[in-house]
């Protein structure tokens, strides 16, 4: 830390992403990225005389990737803003609509919401999850605050009912509910439509899970035009052209080629369900997940231990060292043969029987 | 505007780009942007695999990035900061180490830093240009105040020369002095090599203008390394993944073909001069440049309407409503060819001998 640091920056804790070795040794199940590459039709986008055109800046307005995705989603172009990955608009959220009361999420939940807070000097409270590691929804109506929620949350990887969130909508009409819909995709349910109903809704997506993309640095939002109009006012005084050229142009390839991606996330969540089942087959809990990671703990190892283990043998997992969740590891869904290596080494582990590898 | 945005933004003014036509009909002068793709190994680089890797993050950390520039530069990987354009480091500056009592920075100079300076609630000061243009260096000796110079200074393209910028950096032993050197590539000075001697001293560049990659998004900073750990802090508690998996990639490729980019700097330069000398011609008064743009006047017609005209006759190029320059036209130093389209014109408007096109 220099001696010019701002005062207020510099207890500031950082979130802490998940390794990324650049070595490819490992089985990477850790930061939940895809198995699979982009469509075969993204990959043929990227041609020479489009790279060339980098000498260029990208459209700050974004109007042709906004125009697919709202014809996507059946909305209006003013209705989408796009940025440079969820957490660039998570963070512009956190800044615009954060209540001088505060704000509001779960105790366990996306580890990144805390340290917007802290960046934006936002006080705020979080709610325990119930004993079934879902989310206490009755506790956050009328609560006159920003809510911000993980639907489904992180890293438990379990969904809230759409039913639930108007009711939150409802009872906060004075405050911004920002619906975190990063892993919505692996057999959760979307909340956007309630977009035209309630003003105070704004709904976070990005192109880095469900659309293999984690890479390529691409969220989005819908929302209310009114909402997207201020994040757009803080995008055009921080970063105006906040997205890549190319990446801009690869997101309206992937809009065009959804089937691909769809039938890519129906893989996904049969890869899950085997993998939920080995796992329990061999003495583990594991939570019911509705996104392309399972939350899993086993009553004969820490979930330290467990992911120290694995990583000794190739396989990264993720593990938070928090109140509840110690004993837990995260492990995100990649191929068959990617989640067979899991297992086996698994087994190896807490003396499961051992397959052939 | 909705009615939850928070009133300290309110009010805020964001910054506007130039125009970006995606129609490709212009003759596009306004943005500063290069008229020639990046090296070819830059683009033989992008290869089908590199794209497919995109389903996975980027290394937050840059090191392989960071390890070109720092062998460029002669520099330590922890001298380096990347993040996604300079705007975003730029931002993150004014965040991290803007003064309570303020910032300073000329009347005339990049349009974004007020903008920067009111997003965070920062006080800022301006102190006026010479008559001819150039920085008044010695009243930001000894001013106490985080300092932000463009060198050279856009829009007027005038450098400052370093023993000057030394001056500043020895009298303000308490506050960040931030040097832009978005354009210094086009003949101006660094200054980079006064990090090792001030621990106040930050270095802003940028890979969209002598890199020929503005739509890559690309910034860096060069620093002694306990400012570069602040920029680091800030980038991690907002958005840590913020650079693009194949940007990282070309930066590398591009920091490996410096020959390529010093070439392509010494051409703009030969262009810069043959346009000025024919803006001269045709009565244009203009200011002595060491970037890839001309900042000119004509007494015969104002800024405003020499743009007008410009773009009706298919060239942008940008004008600024401001006091002291609103008689002035900014016009990037583009192709031969894109140059004798524009003084043909320029010529058809101001009544010059008109050349055959």
């Amino acid at each position: 830390m220099s001696r010019y640091l701002k005062e207020r920056y510099q207890a500031l804790e950082a979130y802490t992403p998940g390794e990324q070795p650049r070595d490819m040794e490992y089985v990477k199940l850790n930061t939940n990225e895809s198995p699979f590459p982009p469509a075969p039709q993204v990959l043929a986008a990227m041609t020479e005389d489009q790279v060339a055109l980098l000498r260029l800046y990208s459209d700050p307005t974004g109007k042709a990737l906004k125009d697919k995705l709202a014809g996507l989603y059946g909305l209006q172009n003013e209705n989408i803003f796009i940025s440079n990955g969820s957490d660039d608009i998570l963070n512009f959220a956190f800044m615009a609509f954060s209540t001088d009361s505060g704000v509001v999420f779960p105790d366990i939940t996306y580890g990144f919401y805390p340290v917007f807070a802290d960046l934006h000097g936002v006080k705020y409270e979080t709610i325990g999850l119930k004993d079934d590691f879902s989310v206490e929804t009755t506790a956050y109506c009328s609560i006159n605050k920003m809510i911000v929620l993980a639907n489904p949350n992180a890293p438990t990887g379990i969904g809230i009912p759409v039913d639930q969130i108007e009711k939150i909508l409802q009872t906060n009409p004075d405050n911004v509910v920002v619906i975190d819909e990063a892993y919505v995709d692996f057999g959760g349910e979307s909340c956007y439509p309630l977009i035209r109903k309630y003003d105070n809704l704004l709904v976070v997506r990005t192109f880095s899970k469900s659309r293999c993309m984690a890479g390529a640095r691409l969220g989005y939002a819908l929302g209310p035009k009114e909402l997207i109009a201020d994040l757009e006012k803080i995008k055009y005084s921080t970063n105006p052209y906040n997205v890549n050229r190319l990446t801009m142009l690869l997101g309206e390839v992937t809009v065009d080629n959804d089937a691909y991606y769809q039938q890519r996330c129906r893989q996904i969540m049969e890869i899950r369900q085997w993998t939920a089942e080995q796992l329990k087959s061999i003495g583990f809990c594991v939570l019911p997940s509705q996104t392309n990671f399972l939350f899993a703990s086993n009553p004969e190892i820490s979930g330290r231990e467990l992911y120290e283990k694995l990583k000794a043998r190739g396989v990264l997992v993720r593990y938070f060292s928090k109140p509840r969740i110690s004993d837990f590891v995260r492990i995100t869904i990649g191929t068959y043969e990617q989640m067979q290596k899991l297992i086996n080494a698994t087994k190896d582990i807490t003396g499961g029987s051992h397959e052939t590898k």
